[in-house]
């Protein structure tokens, strides 16, 4: 099944869990909950990404344990697949607070292949960075390409 | 090893990082980045177990593929260990923008094992959850109970 496909079959889910949100007074609606959760785990990634990417560029000593537990992280991080915050209607023409553009979820849109990609990414560098630090170096590369590559293409410039 | 002995042990490699931020300029130091982190993660568990929750109190209609996707999620995110983002000296005393009470890091802390009761929770409920909605109720509990026994002990009411 497709990403928008996917996104579009839980919208009726989506429209029960907007109206308790409704009726939740002034708490964010469902929409600013899927931002922020999928901004979340945006943060996550940067978090661990950042200490991997810091030992790969020698700026910070390479640790074995730290550089395992992080790829673990990453891995772990591209393992939870949260469709609910994805729903159409939330990309930055119809919402304020998020980059995502619409080509997101249009027809055509290569989203959830790239998030396959990205998985098979950080599941190798989970297999090798906790190894040694030419473990790490040979695979966070794939990692930053399946990010960058998605971001290049559905994500607007700041 | 303590969840103490853990994070002292790494407070060698938090130094570099914070050398780091700091050299960076304006950007957020390494106690902000760390607070923000375990944040994100928090606001990743709100979510799926808001799902969850919802589901299991009638709230929002059970679907078993959404429920044992959140569910899975919960699992993933307890195997997400950043030891990094749990340095001591940001707890709430030293630092803005946290509810962390100083307690986290005092002798005597049993938030290791508390964060291993919460992983062997939601591994069970991951189990379960996506069966039907007996499933979910029979084990969404013991999650419950292992997030509000830690709030309790080591994070500060709002």
């Amino acid at each position: 099944m497709s990403f928008l496909k996917k996104t579009v079959a839980l919208s009726v889910s989506f429209a029960v869990v907007a109206g308790l949100a409704l009726a939740a007074g002034d708490a964010p609606g469902p929409a600013e909950q899927a931002i922020k959760a999928r901004q979340a785990k945006m943060s996550l990634y940067a978090y661990n990404l950042g200490i991997l990417g810091g030992m790969a560029k020698g700026e910070i000593d390479y640790d074995a344990q730290a550089a395992g537990g992080a790829a673990a992280n990453v891995a772990a991080l591209a393992g939870v697949y949260m469709p609910s915050a994805w729903q159409p209607g939330t990309d930055n023409v119809s919402m304020q607070g998020t980059r995502a553009l619409p080509a997101l979820w249009e027809s055509g849109s290569d989203a959830g292949a790239r998030a396959m990609a990205l998985r098979d990414a950080a599941t190798a560098m989970a297999a090798a960075a906790g190894t040694d630090l030419a473990g790490l170096r040979s695979t966070i590369g794939d990692v930053g390409k399946a990010c960058g590559g998605c971001h290049k293409s559905y994500r607007a410039k700041e």
